[in-house]
């Protein structure tokens, strides 16, 4: 087998820290600072500095806004999506936040292998159905859909969040992808207990 | 029959640009200053400025820079990208664009309509193969459909533009889908001659 | 790129005008002088005089009568379904009859690229959802589907009208794909205003 | 269970012998005499003559013509397209013709349920991968399909009769399917030994 | 083409009867009695003593019990399932026991070409859409799923036991593809009148 | 969230281990000595004993074996196949099976999100792919496979063990999935340091 230490963050080069734009540095260190350690995407967006800046914006009006949509079941939406699209980075990655988020070592990975037996409540198996179809079936998206989430308890508001996150990592799923991102091996045990 | 005139622009509300973030505004302006009109999809996003501007910005980061994919490259990536995902907006908006961008007024129906069989280059070919294979087979894209690329002389660069742009017209396209958004009657006949 | 102009009709010989059958010359030159030019479907049966008398017997039969499915009806069923089955030739060539019939610019471009979001009346949705899975799912085809068309006013004689189009032009757009059936340039901007 | 002999031939009214345009009577007698009963297609068409006759008309420009294909590698081809969409009627009675064509009282069983796996020639085999790719896939038939056939000495003629079989039977499937046709009793025992 | 009478049991080599171990040479010598001829896929698997055993075991367990879903619906499963996975010599093999078991020489061509029109009763059309649901979409099936079927009556052990023979034979039709196990020819005619 | 430890073992009745069959508690005795916990498909199957002992010799058939795929290679067959068919049970259990058995912490998470992107060697890239298409397209399974196969120095009987295993266990994910069986905690983190 490949050494897992050796291999290489994405098929794209990564500049070093020095040769990185002044605020993508200072983003970088800081998630390190707080994380202990540098997630990969970081690394491979650095590459392409316009394109890392509009990426990070884009996931922190989506990610760290206040919302009816709680920072756990927007990182169950990332995995649970990841998973049918089969991005490795994702789902290893965002079940590590998800573990965290919501405080549950078992649930991310009850959701990447198959949600509609995971420990979730009613009202968020509706958010996942709703979730998984905007990636796949997006043309097909209609009232009774919205219904389901309005029975729920979902605004129109919160519809939006649900449908541009999983529309958001649908993008980040094909980035990693084809760019080879590798998941950093810290995520593959944070959250477990 | 709907009467077009009076179909709303989305589902959801459109501020007026009156009450719009200066910034966002004054891109709005300057779009209608150029087309001769304000195309939906800034009507619609403006209804979350954050969401707005990171999406310009990322939009802008892969459609205006320089490339070696020609800028009617990359609206063929769009059309043929969003026919297969049965994104209205998309094909109708960047259909004209494409016709404009390619002087050629039939180019966009081909595509739209079956790219194999559309008055394309050997090497628009491949690369509509390559940018149709990320949005739908991201997991499997390997070796092959690169070396496939390179010998049409795409660089590593310009096979990350081609995925990149195939991956975020893939978010545009949820995004104008779950949100109903309409094309604006301009785009149907714009390029036709 | 080709050349438009210089591109054949099809992958098989077209006969001259003087080397057909009487009555299939009599019939071209009756749509010619009718549309000012010879829609290519034309030239590439009349290859097959056998083929070409019984597709437009059975064209006829169908699309001539009188039905409680109008004729713009008709082509809406044409083009949804050719657009699912990337049919280039009927998606254009049907495209501009249906813009005629319609008469409406917007309704082709709406249908092809997503007919849930096009200007249709609700009994034109129930109409194409049932054109829709006659060829994709004919073996599923049950008494609730044809419920819910006779809610909406079709009589069991217009759904077969409806199927029988949808599975008629199944079989031309299959003809269509395999002899690279070229649509002629006239249709793509016929009936645009 | 329903008992088999009072099943209906079809959804749509059957009319008597009588009742039916003389050429339409006559062709139904010619093939009673021949098989010694009428196959239920016959009937349930006659509801509708027009369509009757051009059916009937196409069928025959295909399957009675001289070809390079034989009459039982017709039949293959009606057989294993219509296993694949699961059309009962053409499955048990073009299984029967099948099976006398070729004088083999296994190779319609075989076709329906796995053409892989049938006791055909390498050239059927290549037919039939054809045959099977003109309704799954036509849009994307092409040079190396073709290049495949002549090399197992199909002509270009012979191309066009194997996807216009395949074409005819497409649609013929879809007519069955949403007829509800019933297939003939006499069906399933002609031929096996 | 290859004459069937020569044409091999599977891919894998078949051990003489003396090789055998005494259990399974008594199994099937004691079939061959009962039958008048050898199924190939004992000889078939005969070849792997240890899963010969374990095959035969979980095949008894699920098909020689007692249980409320009688031994020809049981046989309805396996056929309907089989011919869902092209598994040509369940399909043949099976189709003739079903016809046995079920008295009816019609029964096995109607439900493995289509089984939502074979002349079968309501409560074994829902116990066939289950017994197609479990090999094809198991992560989906779910409390609805169960209530129909004891609407008709099955019971919760009743529901295991179609879900186990849908199951079980999932995994004998791959075996059966992936060794080539040719069906007998007794297998074609069986039960036919 | 439904508190985990309160959740049951399946959808299903689980016997006393008194009330278990002697040779059934015997064996359940020993896998909780050797494990610390009784893995919950144990539990499930003592329901129906005949099918826990058919299911058991199976198993031990296939997995216990010494053969040239080794053991840690069997398990990456499970857990890659097990992902494909969203099998929470088998994901999670035997991804911790191969966790051990492979000394690799990271490998179970990679192969379950996409075996293409794993750490493995390209011998095992070419057993994965094979083993996905014995559940997914068996009926397609050719001689290009086993020659793909053998290359990388697999047997014929290898070949058997490949594609036994990945039969085998679409058989068990389908037991998991409509029982609702649930993975015991302890996999869950069992072989991750």
């Amino acid at each position: 087998m490949t050494q897992a230490s050796q291999a290489p963050v994405s098929r794209y080069p990564v500049p070093s820290l020095d040769a990185m734009p002044e605020d993508i540095r200072v983003r970088i260190l800081k998630v390190q600072e707080k994380s202990g350690f540098i997630p990969n995407v970081f690394l491979m967006l650095a590459y392409r500095p316009d394109e890392f800046r509009a990426f990070m914006a884009y996931h922190d009006a989506l990610m760290d806004k206040e919302s009816g949509v709680t920072k756990a079941e927007r990182e169950m939406i990332v995995v649970a999506t990841s998973a049918a699209n089969q991005c490795q980075y994702s789902v290893i990655a965002h079940g590590a936040i998800l573990r965290i988020r919501a405080k549950n070592p078992l649930i991310a990975d009850q959701i990447a292998s198959n949600y509609h037996k995971a420990d979730i409540a009613p009202r968020q198996r509706v958010m996942l159905d709703f979730a998984m179809k905007v990636p796949q079936q997006a043309q097909e998206v209609d009232e009774a859909d919205r219904a389901a989430l309005r029975e729920h308890g979902f605004s129109e508001d919160n519809i939006w969040d649900i449908a541009a996150i999983a529309s958001f990592f649908g993008m980040s799923k094909r980035l990693a992808n084809f760019t080879n991102l590798r998941a950093n091996e810290e995520f593959y045990t944070l959250g477990r207990n």
